[in-house]
């Protein structure tokens, strides 16, 4: 039977077949390891979500140390192709998800049509003063009380975006707490009987992840993160909401209907 | 009189103050530079679009060889502070325009409106035959004959985007030679008997700029290109163009209408 050039060949039982890198070929065992991969993901025998093998076995199936597996990984994910997590292994990425910007933009909602999984973590939430460029948007004044949040959002468990959203004080006093019980902004803003809200404007501009931006997005730092700007409006046209939310280019693309 | 520690001190009559760097410190000359630079634009003493003193002149500023300044030029470039151009000079990269997708997206009219001037170069025009992608886009038949085109644009001179499109034929036969003169896809599509047209859709995603990328929009490679798909379709619903354009996200911020 051929050996098989894939770097993902497991037998039944679970032993690894070892594929034999070319040696003394001026490509170096790290450069090999991260083209067959990269071949893998291209021919659709890694799909995109697929979870990797362990280091441990891809060490074992290219007969090198695991030092060598993490250099070609870590290649691979700055070129935005794996994705590799603290504690729970290195992915696919998946197919960007396609993200609405428009007068009703709700991410839960988007996520689930599209039969996904939308999940919201409250990461802080600080009473503060508003500052010009918020009050400006708001339409409050400078310094009046503001609720200050972060937020990090998941699709099927993989973070796509973090971001600061400004709710005006008294009147989102609660927000903080339904946030954390609904990880939704659309049932947080319900809860504080906002039952229907719009989006008044979106601003689109892009930026280059920092090791802290790749930190929170299991994302290497130097991709890209586009970044929207939006406000929301209760039914009156009231603002009730600044937003600034950093998604990784990787994970959406955003679609603007006509 | 204090010695003005600006990168930018000129006299009168042309002559140029030295300004001594810092040496043995352990920070590089053209890092010196460099930050000197970066706190002049910072400071507003260098205005967005403005010139930078020559290479020469810089070099005589700080008394260091051209090399040095070039160094300190090309690192502002990588951070998208300045934009180095082939034979006009070194800028200081203007604010970035505020570019409206939505229903009516016209380059010549946005630019215009706010007060720029808008330029297009039509730098390619060929006969092909539409590929599954575009047939699917354009609703023809794979194989149909469509006109490609490549084209620049630019805001006050500076280009902001290159793109290409797809023109259905023969109903398009004339659009070339109309895009040659007049610099405008609606003044060429008017020409063609589509006095009025619509954007059915946009996507936007963003990679980073190429060598290539780079050499036709003045920008640093790895900079970040903003790509833009979008579908127009004339007052018939018909479509009539399809369009992919990258714009340096350093020059452009996108928004959407609520």
């Amino acid at each position: 039977m051929p050996v098989d050039s894939s770097a993902l060949i497991e037998e039944d039982d679970g032993r690894v077949t070892a594929l034999p890198l070319a040696r003394g070929q001026g490509v170096a065992a790290w450069r090999q390891i991260a083209d067959e991969i990269e071949a893998d993901i291209a021919a659709g025998r890694l799909a995109p979500g697929a979870q990797l093998p362990t280091e441990a076995k891809l060490a074992a199936r290219f007969a090198v140390n695991r030092h060598t597996v993490r250099r070609a990984i870590a290649v691979l994910a700055a070129k935005g192709l794996l994705r590799a997590t603290q504690g729970r292994g290195t992915f696919v990425e998946a197919k960007p998800l396609a993200y609405p910007i428009g007068r009703r933009t709700r991410f839960t909602e988007i996520v689930t049509r599209e039969g996904h999984e939308a999940g919201g973590e409250l990461i802080s939430a600080v009473e503060t003063a508003a500052d010009e460029h918020v009050a400006s948007i708001l339409r409050i004044a400078v310094g009046a009380p503001v609720l200050e949040t972060e937020m990090r959002r998941f699709v099927d468990g993989t973070p796509v975006s973090f971001g600061t959203s400004f709710f005006p004080l008294p009147r989102f006093a609660g927000m903080a707490a339904a946030l954390r019980d609904t990880g939704s902004i659309t049932r947080a803003l319900a809860a504080c009987g906002v039952p229907d809200y719009m989006r008044a404007e979106t601003r689109i501009s892009a930026r280059l992840a920092t090791v802290e931006d790749a930190a929170r997005l299991d994302l290497s730092p130097g991709r890209i993160l586009l970044v929207v700007d939006g406000v929301n409006v209760d039914a009156a046209g009231v603002p009730i909401q600044a937003t600034r939310a950093f998604f990784a280019a990787d994970r959406v693309e955003l679609r603007v209907a006509g």
